[in-house]
């Protein structure tokens, strides 16, 4: 068996606060430092590109799966470019791809991929400061649903779940 | 122009509370009585079926969406099946082939269906008496969300967003 | 069981030939005729469009899986619109929610419908005269393909059908 | 610009000949000896099994593009897992993602990737000896489909192909 850990960061695009990005740039960083690869929406702004980013400082191998018909507006930091032309219904194959998924701040996009995620029984570990998210979704999943405090708790949280599943 | 206004009922399955039942049977019945269509998941659980159930004994017509690739699990109550053979990534069809959404109850799926709505900047109205969901969706939306008291506010509004479009 | 069954109508857009489109016409009519609903692509150019126009002469009820992420694009004559946003992709959610298809004229979406029913065990009728097509097809599936030779044999070799299934 | 070029192998699963398997073995190695990543649909099946293998030999990396909703039926020659629970209509995806397409065999599956590519425009290889096939995709559109007349003629043309985009 050749099959690589994939870890999802997802995030917002237009909306990302200065906060998520240093967050996304840090995640991608420490991703791709394990070993694992980085999955991301693959787009050029917000969480996606930072998370790309940091995950080729460190040497890391990076896929983005596009919800365009083509690579235009693909993150420069994307190795392996999936285009999917399925718009915001490719947030479903993100978190089904991922082993893990993180999500990197809040907003509609992100909140559907958590959602999609719980749905089909997958971990996820929100690393933000809303507690209005942070209740929203552990009320609604409990065992699906991880609250990391920093960029190194999520990375330890991952492992923690890599490793017991 | 032969086109027809497509309301959506989202809500759990297999997870419906009897007071959510309840109100996905009533809001079927008066969204039949008004000439709209109803637009659901498709299934024959939960909120899904019995919309279906009440749009047809007010003689209305039934589209169901189905995550299957066949009709298997369809509810008795669908007139017209259309089957995508997507799981989960159907929901981004639900809520974009509605004119307007209407959320009977919550779960991680009509959760997915909300965000993804909101994404596409279609409104969504909220019928459940969860708080906390209806925080989370209206801060994160407040333009997009609105929150009905009960089945008949939620025509109510229904009507006042297809006028006002 | 208030089921409609539904017929696929698949064929060229702005490729389609005059012949295909005066085929597409009395496809359409003679299908709203026997009381079955029609499904098309749903734009508003060459063989859905003028199966949808025939459609509504005779007063049936037409649906329309648009690839797009509105009703941009909709023909006139569709009167239920759903939005997959997929592009190419809701080619297979047009066979899979056909009872029938029928392929009329012949062009690369065309092709790949017809390919995506077989794949799925659906059985199609080719209204063509290139015997080229019907060569390939029937050769790659003798059991699903079935070649008429005229519009009102296809009508007749979908009744066979219905009524067998 | 850190993006990498795929190439897209596609052919029969469960009906792949003999030919098409030792095909399928040594495109995978001469993809994966360029420093090209090879895509497929991503199943322990046929072409995709084999392709996979043959670009493991030669380290190459592999990626596979799964129908289903987990990675159960994955070859053990993938390298990254995308998980679409599409069903078919993952075959959209696996053209759309692919620089060059190479078809491996016949078989409904493959013909659909085929005709998808050439409606999306991408440039397809044909590498099996059924002439039947070969006319029809090139009277289907001239400019878009290549024969290859052997596994190394494919590789010349992907090298042309690449070369001249």
């Amino acid at each position: 068996m050749t099959r690589k850990t994939i870890i999802g960061v997802i995030g917002p695009g237009e909306q990302a606060t200065e906060h998520d990005l240093q967050n996304a740039y840090q995640l991608g960083y420490l991703i791709a430092q394990q070993g694992w690869l980085l999955l991301t929406g693959g787009r050029n702004v917000g969480v996606m590109e930072t998370a790309n980013q940091g995950a080729k400082v460190a040497q890391g191998l990076t896929i983005g799966i596009l919800p365009s018909n083509d690579t235009s507006g693909v993150s420069a930091a994307v190795d392996i470019a999936i285009v999917t032309d399925m718009g915001n219904a490719r947030n479903n194959i993100n978190v089904l791809s991922s082993d893990v998924v993180i999500a990197c701040g809040m907003g509609a996009g992100t909140a559907s991929e958590i959602a999609l995620a719980i749905k089909s029984d997958k971990l996820v570990i929100l690393l933000n400061n809303d507690i209005n998210s942070q209740d929203f979704f552990q009320k609604l999943a409990p065992q699906n649903v991880y609250i990391a405090a920093s960029v190194s708790d999520a990375i330890a949280l991952t492992k923690n779940i890599l490793f017991n599943s």
